[in-house]
């Protein structure tokens, strides 16, 4: 039994303190923290009267009785958390993005490695989603040659106001950053981003839709169609283009339906749905893993490079160029 | 070009003088019959000014300038004009049913077989629908093996008052006892109509839907669901599985459409939408094999075959039992 | 933590074992049993050292470190264990059939109405299966209507010469059986059984396939292709045709490949990969409602419909008539 | 009957002579003409002996039995005979392109304005493709708002070596050029071309596959895989996003096959599969027009933006660049 302690107890962290507490096997919340104490009891109510409560989140990582920390706080807060449950020696599942700026990836990464331990498993949840493993098992058959190019819509059917242009890179298309390098096995080299006409239901501060094209390093094209007010559903396609043929991820299962001259099935309306298993699944493979002392899932260079990655489409949605991906060698401790 | 006349200026009959005059490649309209002179006009309207009318089928039937004649006139009447045009050895379109009892489909063979000449086509359009024709390809091509079973569905949005429980045999399944036994190339040997839970939309007196089971001299089992109050479409399907797969007939041509959380496409709502293209098909066929002077669609024998096996499926319907299906062996003539 | 002995350490019993040690939250094995100790010790192997070894399963469910027992033996052991554990108290999952015969089921059933607790959970996983609980939330919604027709069909690659005609009610549309029962929330009244055309594949003493035709007390037609032979895949479909629009229950999810002029998609071939996660879901569901003392699965009542509607299954084999089914009626208790 | 002359009978002329032979209502073949006479003689066998051999196109436009002009020669050769059918006044149906430069479709442009008639339409059969056209009525039945993307592919299974870069505009994409122009009404207003990993199966000097990106006056950014070495097959595909839901194109019709542990149906391997009805229709089209004096398909104009279009795409496939496209204003006679 895993004894895990939650930092941030907002939507995403009662989230997981739920999914803990009821579906994963061979792990608890033992303690939660955050800094607005009525969050803190709430994620507490999840978890049981047993489970301790911190405003502090470097209280929580200090815990004996913590073995292993999330984190789920925003993420400029992520850092000083990650630093210090290194120091530690605790395994860490964090929350998307590692850190907001690549600086800051790259401190965390350097203690990491200075620990010796790989210690950090990051929250791109995509990996575990079994439409995108099929696509990923297909590609590593080698019965469909090598990938060439990357088809992805990523849409929604509504934002709040407060959705910014930015918000499309990191945190729309952060998940196909994520996903699509993971199932090409390849590195991201430049990053354009296009700005159709913009829908009606769009807020004026906002270009909706957008289409980022990305660039690998063996030149895999991938152009990912981000439209956030798209108004019908929660809608994440994914079509692999080989050598030897073509992958398309499945569609969630609905049953189809006949009714007033159509035929038709559901489109999920919300990625917590859409994505449900596959939130489950990485959290499980979280503690199934850290019984074995390894990290199987996104790690912290997988961190680093998405965020290295967003700062280039956010440099192409202001310019309007092709804009170079930069990014430090692969130290060998992630190879 | 073919010198057609038609006889029965009804909707049907007016459709396919229409049909031939604008969508035919080698044949036209050069004279119409219908006892209800106001038809008759209509009828010619299509055609044009040049076009005869009569009012009795069998003066059209003995103009010198008439080649061939469609039949389009109610099924009791089919007969007489069959016989006649036979008698004066003008090849024949007839609409379905061949006659309205076997007793009289055997008349018509017997008038055929002695002029030697095969002369009468069949108005079973679905043999021409691209769908059919691909899975009986399939079947043909050896590579599935044995047909085992058909499951069918013959569904139809609504019908009206005066449809009878008799009609879902004479009217609806009789388009699947002539289509299937020319897909799996067999004849049907036994009959039984189940009635499961009545829709609230059928007539008190109507039965709906029911489930027609047939059964081949090879053992192939069919079950047909006729259901003419579904609501939702005119939906036809069919499933042939064979000993090494199944073969699923293609659905109409639609695109998908995103929308309100769902994934449509359209089902058509009228069998002349949906078999619009067997219906220019059968046609043409008929107008091209003319000049070769064969029959190569659904002929008189296959009329007698469907005569007879919806005589068993009524009986059914009246008993509940298991019917055996009796026709005369198949001249050489139709072999 | 439930503490669960399971007696019957055979393929499907070690399965169990496997499930609850690692699938499981909330529960865990602690003894296990089988006749035939190597068997036994296999068991024990994915449970862990603590877990004790029985040779019978009577001591076993006496064992007073057992909470909760699993029977996982051969169907014509079910009724001992059943009447031992509902004895002593203890909740019961077990496999189908819940005993081999109406009248041990109706034994069982009384026992377990005098201990006055709901006790038994049969394993018909198929109700947990996604796809079915969409198709009966679509029923439910009320938005298609009442059901009038189940359409089915079970397929299998392939069978052992060992399987027999009748086991194609015992041991496959069993599952239909008890699945369609739950969707429609009706029971059977009557059974009938066509043999179509034999695939060349089946052995000579297996008909193979078979249409199973059952109706229910509203009416509701239910037909159920079982054809194990069937070469392409573990092929289940599913659907329901109600006054106001039809469901079809979705195909499990996998990618589409575009390859070779064909884009095609895969077809399972066993039912446990099928069925994986429904697998999972029913002992799940099972472990979580011991906590709330209540049985939300199959219960005892639905193993004895499900009985007595095999066996008019296979008198309507023998005699290939349509042949009531006739069952008590159901006692208060599991209304 | 319109008497048509046929300019031009390698394949396509062929085909064209053919399909206005056997399958068009109201049109025959009086002329043919080819500087190859081996290649004339093979268009007259199809058309009939009374069908008149010319070696130079200007005789057969002069040919006072031609009523009209159908131009298959190779493109260079377009404009001379473009200028003689307008000079005396003949219907033209012209295979793609209307001329290989800017400044000759606009010498084209000019003759036909002059004439005070409409005579000329284009080959681009795919206006005619019937799921082209419903996705243009759903576009236009405002039931989806406006459109804001266009994604589409153009995959061919294989090309000869002397296929080139320059082609996969000039030959391929030319059709996505005219065909989504026409399906959301709106002009393309910049060109950008990229080039992801090349495909192992493309020759030394061709960039295969390549992605064109065009945006319209209106914004609209469309994204066009072209990818001449697919290996599996000529699939067509495209979906238009709008702002209230997205409409994919249906794919061609074929059965879905089970076998083998796939469910698959068919991909076209053969434009002139794909598009067999679309070519009928805009032929026959041009025959039921012509009898009314109007050109309801593509026209010169259209082949002038295409020229343009094209001419960027290629600019744009030699500088990496996003480069406009410029084109005069839209004269009235073509509004």
């Amino acid at each position: 039994m895993l004894n895990v302690g939650v930092i941030g107890c907002g939507g995403m962290g009662r989230d997981h303190i739920k999914r803990i507490t009821e579906r994963t096997q061979g792990a608890k919340v033992v303690a939660v923290a955050d800094m607005v104490e009525a969050l803190a009891q709430k994620g507490q109510a999840f978890a049981g009267e047993s489970c301790k409560i911190y405003s502090d989140g470097k209280d929580l990582i200090n815990d004996p009785n913590v073995e292993a920390v999330f984190i789920v706080s925003p993420g400029f807060a992520h850092k000083e958390s990650l630093l210090e449950a290194i120091k530690v020696g605790k395994r860490i599942f964090c929350e998307k993005p590692l850190c907001t700026t690549a600086a800051d990836c790259l401190e965390v990464i350097d203690a990491e490695i200075k620990s010796g331990k790989h210690l950090i498993q990051l929250g791109f949840m995509r990996r575990y989603d079994k439409g995108y493993r099929q696509v990923k098992a297909a590609i590593q058959s080698g019965e469909y040659g090598e990938p060439l190019m990357v088809h992805c819509t990523h849409r929604n059917p509504v934002v709040p106001d407060s959705y910014t242009t930015r918000m499309a890179v990191d945190d729309t298309a952060i998940h196909e950053i994520d996903v699509i390098h993971w199932l090409v096995n390849d590195d991201f080299v430049s990053a354009q981003v296009l700005f159709p006409r913009k829908t009606k239901y769009a807020a004026d501060h906002l270009y909706d839709p957008q289409i980022m094209l990305l660039r690998t390093k063996n030149g895999i094209c991938v152009d990912d169609e981000v439209f956030v007010n798209c108004k019908f559903g929660y809608d994440i396609n994914c079509e692999v283009v080989c050598e030897d043929g073509a992958i398309k991820m499945p569609q969630p299962l609905y049953p189809s339906y006949r009714k007033g001259a159509q035929v038709s099935t559901t489109i999920d309306t919300d990625c917590f749905v859409r994505f449900h298993d596959a939130y489950d699944e990485e959290v499980q493979d979280w503690v199934n893993e850290a019984a074995r002392g390894v990290v199987s899932g996104p790690n912290a260079w997988d961190g680093y490079l998405a965020t290295c990655t967003a700062d280039a489409l956010v440099k192409a949605q202001e310019t309007g160029e092709i804009v170079p991906i930069v990014f430090k060698e692969r130290p060998d401790f992630y190879k």
